[in-house]
């Protein structure tokens, strides 16, 4: 049994954060967020799977595979340090040890993460200035970890965060993360950087089985605007300090799973639902299908449709465009079988019914989409899995947003 | 050599055309088209594969599949007959038999087409009235062949047609053809309706490996925004009108094969530019990749990307959404390989060489960008193959015509 708490990053034991304004392409707000742990902790991650990867990634990876326990990630935003060739290497090295040197770590026990523009480098001093900042500023408190939170926002409009605890033999266990990403949004690592810390005990080996099972169910399974970025980066850092180690079998395992799996679904739909130009959250749940892969195809392949997510912006119960995205998702099905359900505020209206406009109110369906939140679930009447999926609508923002990106 | 000549499904022998307003769902616009031999063709096509398919497209897989000769194709506009159940089927099966009845035939060699809004009933007293209108204003004049490529298109702003002729033994051959398609266009049977003529006489084989081909290189090689329709059809007709027929391993082989491609490809760039809101036609070519197949998935990739299209819409030079949009395509390659040239107006700018950014004039950029046709080169340095694939802008237009679009 998890219980939500506030916070993010620094609601586990042990773990401090901190902001800074280093200058490095945005002025006046804050760029560049530390997250880091005097006691080692282990960590497990996942990346994107662009063939393109930006530096950051290259350097996360080989730390994250060769298993040695970290102290720190350092994050930036404004430039995303990527397809930057050996320069950016080089920058990407003096940011993890410029931080290290303040900490006084090894390099390698401090990852990086950067987003922002692709194509530009990162100006060295700055570096070396946000390194000297984000030591005085460090800080176990909540508002340490929002501030880490909102240096690395882009487009978002918002930072993320989310925390879950639970108890083992009357200890408390914390589970807490923050997450950017707004655009360039897509499963397969939807372009987004995020950080989750634990003060449980977990090995490697258990932290990154679960790791890859939470990104499946949760940042895999939301989209903006389907390009997978370069950057992707999800982290999990667990140091032990709670004194509970996490052992497969037994129930410490599955609520430490069931407050992983709370935080990075949380952090997925506040991201799916600040979308850049987004005005309403979508969740389509797929159930009653064959196989859960099967249902996971068939949700995103709805979430990204830029008919449908058209059409939920005007309020319009476009249901054939949700039919349509089913239909070229790659997967079979019996078509003369699907119900179509749409939720919202509370409320439910069928429709389709059998593959079929089933009888409702034009007018009721355009009310129930004008909310916040729409929900349109598929079920396929064919079987016992279900997956769910979110994303948002595509509005005119989106547009403004993008066509001007980089100025 | 072929030669490219005016005109559409009119242009070869033996083929009259003709327009009617029906009333089916537009009013005070044509909105049923009818393309007739007298002489029996040869017919072959190619199909959605959206698993939730129209009614018409059910009817004509099963007439091409069974491989006898047929006389007609009649295409209607407003109602796509999608997701219509059983008595979507007989209104489908009713449209063919006015038709038929109309024109001396039997219902089985009458094709048909619809696009439009899925989910709503043709209404039956239309079919008849348009029956009875179209036979009446057959005609095989050029004017024929436009007024059916008019009577066809839902949100396009131009009418689609394309020809090209060549001689065998001085006896000229023509192939020509018409086209809808604006939004819901993607690659795997492109959301379209193609009805194509030739006056070669040309085995149903030979005809459908053809048009298999042609398919996977130019209607499949095009996307407006990546929904793939309920409702896809690309059909060829052969009524050997001409005398000439053709036969594999021979020069008349490799002409008309090359005119049916020219009508394909033209055809595909005409709808890639007719993009929803569409105000540039983007053409992404993928050069010295290793393999084909590798080439059309990386193109694909670039052309679909909304973060690329919009940038174009914003004349934007962000080739780091290129070089992303190549690294998820799915496939691999080596990032410190690619060059990337932009071209328009004639001139070109490289972007990228060596998988950094090149040193070029933004202002430059800017300016190609603004021109209706931009090209992306990005040669992948790592072999022989390639391939182009077409597509359009991103554009504010497009979230209007969606958001709002059965207004």
């Amino acid at each position: 049994m998890i219980k939500i708490v506030e916070g993010g990053v620094t609601a586990a034991k042990g773990y401090m954060a901190a902001s800074a304004a280093a200058g490095i392409k945005y002025e006046g707000r804050t760029d560049i967020a530390l997250v880091y742990t005097e006691k080692p902790a282990a960590c497990a991650g996942t990346f994107t799977t662009n063939v393109v990867k930006a530096a950051p990634v290259y350097w996360d990876k080989e730390i994250v595979e060769a298993g040695k326990p970290v102290h720190a990630v350092v994050l930036n935003s404004g430039i995303a340090n990527a397809c930057t060739g050996s320069e950016g290497k080089e920058i990407n090295y003096a940011m993890a040890s410029e931080i290290a040197g303040q900490l006084h770590v090894n390099p390698k026990e401090v990852l990086t993460a950067s987003t922002g523009v692709i194509g530009m480098q990162i100006p060295r001093e700055p570096l070396t200035k946000g390194a000297v900042l984000l030591k005085e500023a460090l800080s176990n408190t909540k508002e340490a970890g929002t501030a880490a939170a909102k240096a690395i926002m882009t487009t978002d409009t918002v930072s993320k965060e989310a925390a879950a605890s639970f108890e083992v033999n009357g200890v408390t266990v914390t589970v807490g993360g923050m997450s950017k990403g707004s655009g360039m949004i897509h499963p397969n690592m939807a372009t987004m950087l995020s950080v989750t810390t634990t003060d449980a005990s977990v090995s490697r080996e258990i932290l990154q089985g679960l790791v890859s099972e939470a990104v499946s169910d949760s940042f895999n399974m939301i989209s903006v605007d389907r390009d997978t970025s370069t950057n992707d980066t999800y982290l999990v850092l667990a140091n032990g300090e709670s004194g509970v180690t996490i052992e497969k079998g037994t129930k410490a395992y599955e609520d430490f799973k069931e407050a992983l799996f709370y935080v990075s679904t949380e952090l997925s739909k506040q991201m799916a639902g600040d979308g850049e130009g987004c005005t309403k959250l979508m969740e389509v749940q797929v159930i009653h299908c064959e196989t859960k892969e099967k249902a996971k195809v068939l949700s995103k392949s709805v979430i990204t449709s830029n008919l449908v997510k058209t059409a939920v912006y005007g309020s319009d119960a476009n249901w054939g465009r949700v039919l349509c995205a089913l239909g070229y998702a790659g997967v079979d099905f019996n078509p003369e079988r699907i119900d179509l359900v749409l939720e919202a505020g509370g409320e439910r209206l069928t429709l389709i019914k059998g593959g079929v406009a089933d009888h409702y109110s034009e007018e009721k369906a355009t009310e129930l989409l004008k909310q916040e939140k729409v929900t349109f679930i598929c079920d396929m009447n064919e079987g016992t899995a279900s997956a769910t999926a979110w994303g948002c609508d595509l509005t005119y923002d989106y547009i403004k947003i993008n066509a001007d990106y980089r100025s």
